[in-house]
């Protein structure tokens, strides 16, 4: 634990494994994602739904430090899902996606997603080979997260508003959010869903088709 | 970021410094408290009511990434809050507390607590020389995250499972948690409290007057 900088050739061999992942991607046509949120912002619950409407063609790599709780989730719902367990890392590096890939038969996929570690600091620096990052804020966790932890959110091709149906019950400014996302990042798209009832759905699975393409 | 060990000099230099800040606090008689939870988990909500029984006898060090929002929120109400911008860190370290001291007048307190940066990995194996450590999880986290940060848990002398108003709206099984709690860490105390309603303060307010003494 440290103000955490790789060395050069520790972050050198760090991306020369995500150009291998994103070769071995591309080569398979399979657009992925790197999906990173705080613990408990709802990262698999999110999945679970996007996942009813690719059938078998989308699969996840789960990361968590400890057990494989999430990825046991995702698996009883009949899709792919290879845990990492990392150990004590607080995110996924590339050669952890590379060992997960064995798992999976990336030929009969369109879309896979990684589903970092739950944390909203360390795993926004590390590139894994993914086509985009996405990242996740529910709205208990309060509006002011985008200016809080700007280094993930100025990465991130779309931000996911997640638990809109708390908005009743917490104090949170959609609007906010929107301006916040707007200053430090303009070409993010965003969207306010809800994986437990499924609204919005609709937006983010448009926008996972055009993202693919 | 990395795998993230210190070096043996690096981990040494960091433990000698929390020990001076603890010396420092033992001169003065003042209670310290490590607070480490999620983004959003309410560490400053619950900050904001607790000073509210502590009157001035109670000072903050806030940490984040980035902005002083948090720090600023508990200046309002009247409260010494002292922030710090860890500017990327995703963590407090001892050496960060030692200068944020400078800001306050240890004398005229009975309790310091160190709300540490919004993440459930990084921190919670950093001694920055406070008496015990708390965590904090909330009801719409989902009641996994003991067994899933292990790491923390087993160090935390209590835990605060807030935002127990949203239990009508969340699916949460306080029991889970607190069984997972007594495995990883029988020793913990655990309280469930709504910073929002107030909920719950009574006993988490008596835990800290006993654990002064």
């Amino acid at each position: 634990m440290a103000r955490i900088r790789l060395n050069r050739s520790a972050r050198s061999t760090s991306d020369r494994v995500a150009e291998e992942n994103r070769r071995t991607f591309r080569r398979h046509g399979v657009f992925v994602i790197n999906m990173i949120g705080s613990p408990g912002c709802g990262k698999t619950a999110i999945l679970q739904r996007t996942a009813q409407h690719f059938g078998g063609r989308l699969a996840v790599i789960v990361g968590d430090i400890k057990t494989t709780l999430d990825a046991d989730r995702i698996a009883q719902g009949g899709i792919a899902a290879v845990p990492i367990e990392t150990g004590g890392s607080c995110h996924l590096a590339p050669s952890m996606v590379r060992d997960a890939l064995a798992g999976l038969d990336l030929a009969a996929l369109d879309l896979l997603v990684i589903e970092n570690v739950g944390n909203l600091v360390c795993p926004a620096a590390v590139d894994l080979g993914e086509d985009i990052k996405v990242g996740v804020l529910s709205v208990p966790e309060g509006d002011e997260k985008v200016r809080k932890y700007p280094a993930l959110f100025l990465r991130t091709a779309a931000v996911l508003v997640n638990k809109v149906d708390l908005l009743p019950y917490c104090e949170f400014d959609v609007r906010r959010v929107r301006e916040d996302c707007l200053k430090v990042n303009p070409d993010a798209e965003v969207f306010e869903v809800s994986a437990t009832t499924g609204k919005g759905f609709e937006a983010w699975l448009e926008f996972l088709r055009r993202a693919r393409r």
